[in-house]
């Protein structure tokens, strides 16, 4: 049995919304496996790595806006760049990771939809009430995922899980990790493909 | 008459080593283009976005020595990481300013003799002597070329040019200008093709 490729991605990455595009289906056409899909926290993992956010960084910053735009033409996916960015996706990522312990599947398609909330369409899903909304449109009792994203347990949760990508090495988003290899960046979507086909080198 | 494309960098940046082995290819190939190499130094433009070399950086650094290893691997082209790294450009880039005003192809091949000599041998080439060599390796007068290097003309000729690819919003290495676009990185290089193939979007 194939290990699934490991797809480590902050909700307020723009990368990560286009890499999200594609990994799974890289993953299963070349190498006949499944994604795992692990949202943590950058900002946390930026602090060993001592980095700043895009946007924070003169010059760097503005590239990127430009950057973001001519993906989102070139993949034909639908983009807009956020007034609200970036935002803190920590109620994003908890919720996540409460759906998950209970459907994987619909946890996926809730964060396909936070995606698509927040880069598709611009909104801000830092706030419990769009989650929950989001939440709803999955499948999820918004009343319960509200009332789960407040809770201690899946709070110590976010924090494992953003604690054990930072020991696995990952400092950026999005950030794969295929058996022992590690991936940074949806520019190294053509390598994991070559990676898989060949069984690496 | 199509614009040639400018390629910007450092000559102590490995992801322009591998830029630079591909980069004429893709131009002509795709665009009917040439390409103007103009070196500058990273670490000046680099006070301007408070960026870091990736080898000063925590985990980043550490991941980055794997992926040039990887990298070259897959090229299938020498890769030896220096034992001085990163080390001042300034010494090849005011002598490749030095040959260009005399020769752009010469100035070429000497740029890529450095890189060769810097990353295929692990060689620092940090030092006027080394320098020289690698000058009359491709016909250059060495000790013309070791005196040129530290006259007051071809300094500022760097500062110039350092300043003028800050100017033109250049803050990595390799970075590319054609026309008005820019693409950072040499994991832009698959998008510099499509761009010249459609002529953008």
């Amino acid at each position: 049995m194939l290990k699934p490729i490991v797809f480590y991605f902050d909700f307020s990455s723009p990368y990560a919304y286009f890499a999200a595009d594609k990994i799974d289906h890289v993953a299963m056409e070349f190498g006949g496996r499944e994604v795992e899909w692990r949202p943590f926290l950058l900002g946390v993992a930026m602090k060993t790595t001592q980095n700043q956010p895009l946007m924070h960084q003169p010059v760097k910053g503005e590239y990127s806006v430009q950057d973001w735009d001519r993906m989102a033409r070139f993949m034909k996916i639908p983009w807009t760049l956020p007034s609200k960015f970036p935002i803190a996706s920590i109620v994003a990522a908890r919720a996540y990771y409460w759906i998950y312990d209970t459907d994987r599947i619909v946890a996926k398609e809730f964060a396909r939809q936070c995606f698509a909330t927040y880069f598709g369409e611009g909104r801000s899903i830092a706030d419990v009430d769009t989650i929950g909304k989001i939440g709803s449109r999955v499948g999820i009792d918004s009343a319960e995922l509200k009332k789960a994203i407040v809770e201690e347990r899946i709070k110590e949760r976010l924090k494992t899980e953003t604690q054990e990508a930072i020991d696995a090495g990952v400092f950026g988003s999005p950030f794969f990790i295929v058996d022992d290899a590690k991936f940074w960046g949806s520019d190294r979507i053509w390598m994991i493909k070559r990676w898989l086909k060949t069984g690496g080198w």
